[in-house]
């Protein structure tokens, strides 16, 4: 039997329910938006006492199937004021599961200024101080309570949670305790840290619950061969996501010194190849290639090392490689692997720092290119000065701060790596996901169609955006997409043999339309109208120098894919 | 025959243009709102080259007309988002409308960063370089202007609006050349800076246009005659706006320490008494009773002096004094005057920035009642370091930035000196009209009901706003509405006079509440909904502690005074 953890944070008490009846076929980021709209008023103050933060294991957590740990965390965002969900490898989705834990929702807050962490083992859930912790940077964190617990997962939340920044990310340890893996967008670590909780352990490992072993295992086998036969899997284990940004700037969408550019002239110098080369000359510590959860096959990740063979950030990868690059006018992979180590540490998403970096850069704080000059302003977000606080809540804010209108967001929330002027069809998914600017949420980047024509990119990001759906809601990482998504029957099966379902394909795909229909109507519900849809002045009237394109898909198309989403299956 | 005067900030051009026929029949607030609506996307980036400024005469400007002189400027607002007009006293309506300018528009943006200003004559609009006045603050400006041109009436932003701040005012110059009357609220201070324009000068007073005399002489002396006589004018005369205070406080609705509290325990020492007492004793330049306009009657304004008798600030008045006082704490009526002087010099609207101060002690930058602290904060605002640049944003940015969430605001623009928990048809006025949270556009506060009860608020507040609204486009001061409003005819003998019309008064109800229609379309169509018309849970949720209560006026009722603007007359 599975359950939901309830933990009042206002009493300091944790109580386990039953999963209801209509949850029981929900996994992931749809069980996060269900939980949100069921008992969370759209409109409430999102670091108030009345928004809850919903940790969700995907259907498939807690398996030995390859990638299926993704956690699924979701609120109410501090950033876009909407809804949110942000997924993160590592290894707290499977322990949780294992506990038969489908969900944690956290709700209420302290009554004083007290930070404390929750440690969760099979039979108790207890509350601990945290004030010994109190602004200590991620890593610092994670390493005191692998002290204390030698053998833990965790979720914690740094420096930028407890100032309730709206770029502060929750922080989860992979496989091998290193706490890197981020569900970073959207402000989470701040409703977390509004909650007054600096972390989640769970000290040891279960085992994971199969009903039905027979037919688990036959499609186990046939996944697991699947996988290891893809041509993506090959590649995600040979460039992992750096590979990405060779394409994009092919493509004249590497944003680049705060979107005023698409094609960064030192773009070989922090490619793929220059990674790569990097981590094999330096050997020590480096990993070419490296597995977040264990039993994964894809290995997309690594870890990234400084001339001596130390580790400077694991995994150093491609959004935060253009954000905290490109978008910078950085070309040194060693600096922006620093920045990023920062950023985690300090508990931001990467994406949004490194946005706001280069809105702020634009404002003339410091000039593109100057990494420690972005390593200062980094320090400055750690300690809560007052422009470590205006950056430390995200490019919007700063662009309003400081009188820059040329801003890369989408419902508030900044753009990751690809511009929507020569990347239509992402261009299209930052519109129309209820998420704000989101890559994962529908990725259209290796299509092969012409990605700065209008013509079709909103059916291609819808598209996209169904087949996440399901990844995001049974914990499988997109990167199995390539290899798995031909044939949806397989997850489908994999499911049914977990549970001894005998659900149909038909099941499956409205559930995650449903999903999809959850988020917006949360939206909907908290204001949005079809105008938060829109790019503003600096992606529609402001050309990409390179293409002389600016975003010209459709309103009306945007409106169709919104419609689309919203009617009835 | 009467102009509109466009002005194109990128080609340096002046056009003189007839009046539309649609246009001829307004003036004032719903003039800037017709051709913001006519010519703005209501969409478009606020400080970017799609926004336009609109300044607007009255339509009984520039005549002999006690308090008649009241100009109205309009935009797409920085701060809201949505549709902004700000109305001041002083002398340059009268100046406009004297030239047969009924209004000027404002359009584009200079291709590289100058700062301009203009100067109109009757027969000329000439563009002169301001970049010697740069971050000038407003009072030196206008000195500057007057060593120029003696007898000049004058608008002109501070380094705020150079800055872009959202809290960014337009000062106008008074009858003694005085440039502390302030078109304050919504940023249009920053609408102007993001025009490059530092100041509008008119350098020669004109002759105004009547076209019936007989009938406009016969109007003009009951007018006189009934204002003279009413009792509204001999309280405004004698105590001028600050009897509001003991008044709001007796009501427990007096924004103390960050709206807090409603009543304040030093609210004796910073009333009404206490300020003509102050001017009284201490003699010299001080003025208890003063114009800002040449002919007015009522005479509201003030002139406050230190203890030697030379000026502080003139003029000090209610909102000021509650929002940089008792909402911060500070319970001597100096140093507000001096934090008064401070803000109209930096050229911020006083009650965004008190609202801000009270958000940035509430996050703990200063101690409340600490005046010198205060200070010091306006002198980052000025100087634009970035604390002063999140203080110079307002008081939501503010929050946003420290995490904290009592933010007293209505569409992200600050509340003046009515806590809608005790003065709740004040919080109906907040929500309804389309400008955010503003007392101007619908006071209830002097009415003879419970305040405190939810009752029959709406309906007081929507009566209210009418009324305003007919004042706000004859270029009339509220403060005429005591003596006046009984007799609505004769606004309309006034206006039918001097354009030599036959109106009747349906004409004049339907005229104005058109204004408030087009208001909300504006918004509508910038993306506002009904959500936007609520207040956040500071005050929906956290009790005035003197009374026990929170803004409970259902939002049913608030959506019916909503439809009944907004339905078909």
């Amino acid at each position: 039997m599975e359950f939901l953890l309830r933990v009042d944070i206002a009493k300091k008490q944790a109580t386990y329910e039953p999963v209801p009846e209509a949850y029981q076929s929900l996994g992931g980021r749809i069980l996060t938006a269900r939980i949100l709209l069921d008992e969370v008023n759209p409109t409430c103050e999102p670091l108030g006492k009345n928004n809850k933060l919903v940790l969700a294991t995907g259907l498939l957590s807690g398996t030995p199937v390859s990638s299926s740990g993704r956690l699924s965390i979701g609120a109410k965002s501090p950033l876009t004021k909407g809804v949110k969900e942000s997924n993160s490898g590592g290894t707290l989705a499977a322990r949780l599961a294992q506990m038969n834990i489908k969900a944690i929702i956290i709700e209420g807050q302290p009554e004083q200024d007290s930070l404390s962490y929750l440690v969760i083992e099979p039979d108790s859930c207890r509350f601990m101080f945290a004030d010994a912790y109190r602004r200590m940077g991620v890593y610092a964190f994670a390493q005191a309570a692998m002290n204390q617990f030698p053998d833990a997962s965790l979720a914690c939340i740094g420096p930028a949670g407890e100032r309730l920044y709206n770029t502060a990310g929750i922080a989860i340890t992979d496989k091998d305790g290193c706490p890197s893996r981020y569900c970073g967008r959207g402000g989470l670590g701040a409703v977390m840290g509004g909650k007054g909780l600096k972390g989640i352990i769970i000290p040891r490992k279960g085992k994971g619950r199969v009903s039905n072993e027979e037919a688990f295992q036959a499609a186990f086998k046939r996944f697991s061969q699947i996988l290891r036969d893809a041509p993506s899997t090959k590649a995600y284990k040979e460039l992992g996501t750096a590979a990405m940004l060779e394409r994009v700037n092919s493509l004249c969408g590497l944003p680049t010194r705060n979107f005023s550019q698409g094609v960064f002239e030192k773009a070989d110098d922090i490619n793929a190849q220059a990674l790569i080369k990097n981590i094999s000359d330096r050997g020590g510590e480096g990993k070419q290639s490296h597995a977040c959860m264990p039993g994964c096959i894809i290995q997309c990740s690594n870890v990234y090392v400084d001339q001596n063979g130390k580790t400077i950030v694991a995994p150093l990868e491609y959004e935060n490689m253009v954000l905290l690059g490109s978008n910078l006018g950085i070309g040194d992979l060693d600096e922006i692997a620093r920045l990023n180590w920062h950023c985690n540490d300090i508990g931001v998403d990467a994406i949004e720092m490194g946005a706001a970096l280069g809105v702020a850069m634009e404002a003339g704080l410091a000039s593109f290119g100057d990494a420690s000059a972005a390593m200062k302003l980094l320090e400055e977000v750690r300690e809560g000065t007052p422009l470590g606080r205006v950056l430390g809540n995200g490019a919007a804010i700063t662009g309003e701060v400081f009188g820059v209108t040329n801003v890369p967001v989408v419902k508030k929330q900044s753009m990751p790596g690809y511009d929507p002027r020569a990347i239509k069809g992402m261009g299209v998914t930052y519109l129309t996901t209820a998420m704000g600017a989101d890559h994962t949420a529908g990725p259209t980047a290796r299509a092969e169609v012409d990605h700065a024509s209008p013509k079709d990119q909103a059916d291609l990001s819808l598209k996209m955006q169904k087949l996440v759906a399901l990844f995001d809601c049974s914990g499988l990482c997109l990167f199995c997409i390539g290899a798995v998504a031909p044939d949806p029957d397989l997850i489908l099966e994999l499911i049914n043999a977990r549970f001894d379902w005998n659900k149909d394909i038909d099941w499956l795909n409205t559930i995650y339309l449903q999903m999809m229909q959850i988020e917006q109507e949360f939206n909907q519900r908290a204001g949005f109208t079809k105008l938060d849809n829109r790019f503003n002045e600096a992606f529609t009237q402001r050309k990409l120098p390179e293409l002389g394109t600016v975003f010209d898909v459709p309103d009306e198309e945007i409106d169709r894919i919104i419609d689309l989403i919203c009617k009835d299956t």
